[in-house]
């Protein structure tokens, strides 16, 4: 029998001692032996952090986004090799699509938002400068640096490579090595993909590690620079989150766990219009997708009390047509649980909802004849749901739902709350003002919500879809904490740091200028240098102009805008200027005709402009002058050796009058010209 | 004898039971017996929860800042009762302004920011719409809404005051009810402030509750809709963040504990610079204030070998000169500890540290002869600090601090760090390189640090004060929690949800118009429009105006931006654009010519412009046409009955061409009359 091995310290090894099995899903073959006994987890640490951690901290952000991509390409190259071993987990052709390849779309969306949002530097300043004074001379910045232990991530197995690649992609980006404890029942998933990553070379020594079986001692060794995320049961990740040394040493541990999740039937919808049809295809799918072994699948169906029997009779007939099967096999929507001590597990709580009061409308036994952990589509009716609490309570992690009915939209929102705090809920409605009421009084327990309605079914993705820009996670039972959500995930590998300092003092730390830190003028015209040559901090202080009578009329002529605070007098001296004023888009106009340098040179274009203010009116007989100001640099990786090689340039540009008084502040974007690009010499 | 009663349900409420007994720090005189003993927990929670929670949860953030400024004004107006109380805790007039005023001031900071940056809604939408299909049907936003339970602030002894306000002023903003557990040993100082803001009339019924004594079976009755926050002992923190309720429920638990806090002299100064004296002053300053009762105090002075002995002499110079007395009496500047268990407490961690190998420099002795609860400011040497582990560990919470000397910058980090996180480190240098490289190697172990030099010790507000925008809190030892930080902290006390739907359903329920969402046109202008008649999605679709050469020819003139991609034939040919294109402020200032009605009317002023990106140049003979979309709507609380009452309007505007591409997009900001006012009729 083969042992599937870990990757430790960089090298793949067995473990010795009691060994789990992992069967195959369908045909109930013995397929490995699992166990970590034995194996050095101190030794398998240190290797990660003193390699892994030191080769992803020197690199920059923008540098490890390219790292992310150029895995996830990698990956993406060799995903048949994935499904096939998916296969033995039970999983159909469209579930492993969205573990495998929904694992590797959140990869390149990492990289993405890696490489356009973050900077080309090993810390992150994460807003802009705050004043403290009023002199300007103290201030501070909030800056993001990487954690320099390890990430545990403990997954669950019901997404073996997804589970996995949502955690790596922010756990790398934010510069940590990851050690990687995926859900026994379906390692071997894992497994193959930690195996194509280590093989690709792609990724430095101790940035992956790879455990099958326990983490054995793991927990005694953690510290305040580690960072836990575990998913999975409420009862295992309720006990590692009180391990002395989580508690001890404030080791961030981020827990997702399985909730009952509902899917709610507006009171405008009935049966004639689309989203009566939307609501059930949304169930069935969410039921029977993943055999229903999903932390986002729908468990409580929560209907007005008048579509109850439709609802039913619906649903009925659309699970009728479902049976589980051999995915393998023409026509198998459905396939197994990953395993038959997860059959039995349903069976027992579908018993216990029963008992509790639950009638059954379809299914609720189990195959137990087949060789296959197969299990079918079971819906249950709860008509008294305030009194049946081992509805809201109790989890059937199969193709298991019950439909309950509600009274008013309040008592809907009651059901929905009753989860004690869910991953994901779906609100099926047609109305507006529905889908308002019912996120002011549902949203509190929900890290997701779905409206679903006619116009967003055409592209949704889904209840149960997790999306690597939301977060992903939720209160109570869900477990309290959140992944993904964009950048806020790579935000939980790393330490938050209040700055305080001189703005000069702010500068040189961040790598960005702001306000009031020091200048460096220089001979030369800031336009005419390349990316490589600007200096932060760099700046021109322009010529001066005196904006006259004649340039407003003209630039009211010119653009169109003759609004009355620029042309009409008496109009004007009522206002809130007291007097004609020239226009904002004027102010900003010349001032670029005194900043900006005509001749061909390294800056390509002006894409953008950010957080215009205009600070005091522009009168006639005023001179402006401005201050130009290279506030930030980042670098982008080509992606062709043909493809010109650029960085966008951040400028902060001042625009004062001649009472040295700030009239506009601002930054524009810009597209400068790299001398070098990131192919060959 | 007094006891300090609880305010519970609405009611000044005597427990009964073992007391503990407050006595006067400086005359050891007994003030008030504490005890909570039999106090119903359950009604006061529910009671909060009824009353507090709902009033809090009916008013719009806006409102609620409002609420925050009138509290603050109040208790400003009555400071000076909480000064004579706080006396009794044995603090200078020094150090009760930090508690009083500094507590107040937060008060404001949190009513600024909410007027500023928060909805006149009861509902936040956190960022913008956040796109997720091709199509533009299916999108998302995360909004944020107040969790429905209790706020339960269990805070520490040092800060009677601001220990409070700073957690209400967050919670409050949220929309939550506070049940305030003051530290038993200057319980008396909260208790005041409380009683202060209950008679004002100026929060809801509910809205404020206070414990004094033990917090009871509280922690039974919570749920993953209140939130904890715990300001204290390391120990006891780690105890209840473990309660099975917190762990079970997933109840947010934020945790802020003393840490070992350093103060760093970079190897760059020398006696002659004024940077050393700057670290001299520092020091003494956080070793004295409060009598070295700040949970941010400094207790690890690490400084270059070559300068231990020039530090040590002028801390020692400087100490000599303050001896600790009545802060009634003139010219004492260190007042007592808060208790004689506190002296006993800090004789006790400081004799350790001597067994522990350090030496005493000064102090070192508490006069036991005297009533009051004093302790002399103590220095104490570590030669050893790589094998005096005591020294980053045994925390004497008192005026006591220990000099250590480091061998080279690494190993200054190494000290830093050494203290398993901390809540604020301060680096005197007056080198950039040597901040951001101490920055890059102790920033992970440190929620603040300030970098102290000449230009910004003018207006330093020092190391150990945390500011209402910054971080407070820090990892590991520190507690892993994060407080304050601007609206971060509101944030703690909300439930962020990922709100999927059409564009049309995320503007219903986030009442903030996005692209792709329906628009409502009308044959008004939306400029004739006073604030309270627009409509969210009201829309302009202009005429359409062509680009001409003239026009390029004329902006370029007039502006003075003869940039060669507008205006050289020749270098546009080469350029990024193949050919001359009209210049981005042209195309904006087009816009506004298209949509600005120009008369007299409700549009005061356009003060701001954001997120301006040009998507396609435009080129010569390109016509133009723009989108004009009421986004957000937030009215402005009027200071005054003359103010004229206001509201900010953002339009969303959207620039196309004659392929109905978009051109241009941004948004702009105009300050918008309202009808009626905040005052009377």
């Amino acid at each position: 029998m083969q042992q599937l091995t870990s990757y430790l310290a960089g090298s793949w090894v067995m473990g010795h001692g009691k060994e789990r099995t992992i069967n195959h899903a369908i045909t109930g073959d013995v397929l490995y032996q699992v166990t970590s006994e034995g194996l050095d987890m101190a030794q398998a640490k240190r290797y990660a952090i003193e390699n892994g951690g030191k080769a992803l901290r020197a690199l920059t952000f923008v540098q490890r986004a390219a790292m992310l991509k150029a895995v996830a390409k990698h990956l993406l190259a060799n995903k048949e090799s994935f499904y096939e071993i998916s296969a033995q987990t039970g999983a159909t052709r469209a579930d492993s699509w969205v573990d495998i390849e929904g694992g590797i779309g959140t990869l390149f969306a990492y990289a993405g938002m890696g490489n356009r949002e973050l900077p080309d530097d090993v810390l992150w300043p994460e807003d802009e400068m705050i004043p403290l004074s009023k002199q300007g001379g103290f201030a501070a910045r909030h800056v993001l640096t990487s954690k320099s232990g390890m990430a545990l991530h403990i997954n669950a197995f019901n997404f073996p490579c997804w589970g996995m690649l949502e955690k790596l992609a922010p756990t790398w980006l934010a510069g940590m090595p990851a050690i990687i404890k995926p859900g026994t029942a379906s390692a071997q998933v894992t497994q193959a993909m930690v195996k194509s990553i280590v093989d690709s070379g792609l990724v430095p020594q101790g940035a992956i590690s790879l455990i099958c079986g326990g983490v054995g001692n793991l927990f005694d060794l953690l510290d305040e620079q580690d960072v836990v995320t575990f998913t999975g049961s409420a009862s295992t990740g309720q006990k590692l989150r009180c391990h002395s040394n989580i508690v001890a040493r404030s080791v961030p541990f981020t827990m997702e766990a399985d909730s009952l999740n509902c899917c709610v039937l507006g009171e405008d919808v009935s049966p004639e219009q689309p989203e009566f049809a939307l609501f059930i295809r949304e169930v069935v799918r969410e039921m029977t997708a993943k055999s229903g072994q999903k932390c986002t699948a729908i468990r409580r169906i929560i209907v007005p009390q008048a579509q109850l029997e439709n609802v039913v009779q619906a649903l009925k007939a659309k699970l009728e047509k479902i049976q589980p099967g051999d995915p393998a096999l023409e026509g198998v929507k459905m396939g197994a649980l990953v395993s038959i001590e997860q059959r039995d597990d349903v069976q027992q709580k579908v018993d216990q909802l029963i008992a509790a009061g639950c009638k059954v409308v379809i299914g609720g036994k189990a195959d137990t004849s087949r060789a296959g952990a197969f299990f079918p589509p079971t819906l249950l009716l709860c008509q008294q749901p305030d009194e049946t609490s081992a509805v809201h309570e109790l989890e059937a992690f199969g193709p298991v739902a019950t439909v309950m009915p509600y009274q008013h939209a309040e008592h809907a929102m009651e059901l929905a709350r009753a989860g004690q705090g869910s991953l994901a809920g779906t609100l099926v409605t047609a109305s507006g003002d529905i889908a308002r009421q019912f996120i002011l009084g549902a949203g509190r327990a929900h890290g997701r919500i779905q409206v679903l309605n006619q116009e967003s079914s055409v592209e949704s993705t889904g209840h149960g879809s997790p999306l690597p820009m939301l977060v992903h996670g939720g209160p109570g039972r869900a477990g309290g904490g959140e992944e993904l959500g964009g950048l806020r995930a790579v935000k939980h590998y790393m330490q938050r740091t209040a700055i305080q300092g001189s703005p000069s003092m702010l500068a040189a730390v961040s790598k960005q200028w702001s306000y009031g830190a020091a200048v460096q003028e220089n001979p030369v015209h800031p336009f005419r240098k390349h990316f490589e040559d600007l200096q932060i901090g760099e700046s021109l202080l322009t010529a001066r102009r005196t904006i006259t009578e004649a340039d407003i009329v003209n630039f009211a002529n010119l653009s169109g805008d003759h609004f009355y605070a620029h042309v009409d007098k008496i109009g004007a001296a009522d206002s809130f200027f007291g007097e004609r004023v020239a226009h904002g888009y004027f102010v900003v106009s010349a001032a670029a005709g005194l900043f900006v340098d005509p001749g061909v040179g390294p800056v390509i274009a002006n894409y953008g402009m950010e957080n215009l203010r205009f600070i005091e009116p522009v009168k006639i007989g005023d001179t402006l002058q401005v201050r130009l100001t290279c506030k930030r640099k980042t670098a982008k990786p080509q992606k062709t050796a043909q493809d010109k090689p650029v960085g966008v340039v951040e400028w902060a540009v001042e625009v004062m009058n001649q009472e040295n008084q700030s009239v506009a502040l601002y930054s524009i974007l810009t597209l400068v010209a790299r001398k070098h690009g990131d192919f060959g010499a």
